[in-house]
């Protein structure tokens, strides 16, 4: 793109280049895009955006997303508030709340450890975590972190926190996933599978 | 996402998936980025797309975008005003440019004719081109619309359009691409590249 021919459309596929895997071709398709939205269309985007950033809340108990200072889960008393589910963000409360398969709450730690990205404990919702569990409540806490170097360190820093507590501390069964052939599954999960077998329930 | 958990999130989600080629999955991905970055920064992004959209200006000759009433290349008077490249729209503008092959001006229509998407000719800045021809100093019309149904309709239209006018109609040569090997042109491609074979210069 050597001829901008507009400073406005330069500046606009410029920051829509910053957003995660968009390039600026693609950005560029987006303002021209927008350019031929209404004036009201491209305001409803626009404000969306940054009210959504101004004005959005953290659950005061999990600090998953919220409109109201206690999320809805965490407002629910059907739910089974000593079973904590700890996950790296919201993406991953709403996978495993689209499974139906979970009744207890969780605990959105914004982040997982990461010394290649600056990002250390002190970064992540990992004291009010531990908050959390010192109040004695909670009598189980499911480590569902990714399966990376990062997400381990960050399973073991959490258990090194937590090891002084009186609860049961777990993590998600892994091992092939259901519907998958075996070899196409990858190594380390199938090993891991081998090793961790279960009793077979004819 | 059966339990989204804010509305402010919804209401982004929904705005940045009306983004061409963004599903909710990509838009979700994204909203997510924005609440990681700092208030200012989403202002930005925000400010950027609405400011853009209602002050930019469109070249008051050609059509294409511009922050001035009369656009770079119209405003050059070292480019030939008596050759009129008639394109789709900025991106193919872009495109040419690119090439560094083309010294003359353009016409962007704004789109072509499209009767599944309710685009006649009245939507398009076909009027205006008549009445750049019209005023007599143009000696050369490209058409270089696409080769699409669309494209070849909104070429027809403008030839009949401006076969009153005393000008020379052209439009831009097809055939096999540069570096291309023939096994992989398409045949339309191809076989259109037979018939309108050219003399070998050794």
């Amino acid at each position: 793109m050597q001829t901008q021919p507009s400073r406005l459309l330069e500046q606009a596929v410029n920051e829509l280049a910053k957003l995660p895997g968009i390039g600026r071709k693609t950005a560029l398709r987006m303002a021209l895009h927008l350019l031929k939205q209404t004036l009201s269309d491209v305001e409803s985007l626009g404000t969306a955006l940054i009210s959504m950033r101004n004005e959005v809340i953290y659950c005061r108990e999990c600090r998953n997303i919220s409109d109201q200072e206690v999320c809805a889960i965490c407002a629910n008393p059907r739910r089974d508030h000593g079973l904590v589910c700890v996950v790296e963000d919201i993406r991953d409360v709403m996978a495993i709340e689209n499974t139906s398969q979970f009744n207890g709450v969780y605990h959105v730690l914004g982040g997982i450890i990461s010394p290649v990205e600056g990002i250390g404990p002190r970064d992540l919702h990992i004291d009010h975590l531990v908050g959390r569990v010192a109040e004695g409540s909670i009598r189980e806490v499911i480590l569902a972190l990714p399966t990376t170097i990062e997400g381990d360190t960050t399973s073991f820093y959490l258990f090194r926190k937590l090891q002084g507590f009186e609860l049961q501390l777990t993590t998600l069964a892994r091992g092939v996933s259901i519907g998958d052939e075996l070899e196409h599954t990858d190594e380390v999960t199938l090993g891991r599978s081998i090793v961790q077998r279960m009793p077979y329930k004819g």
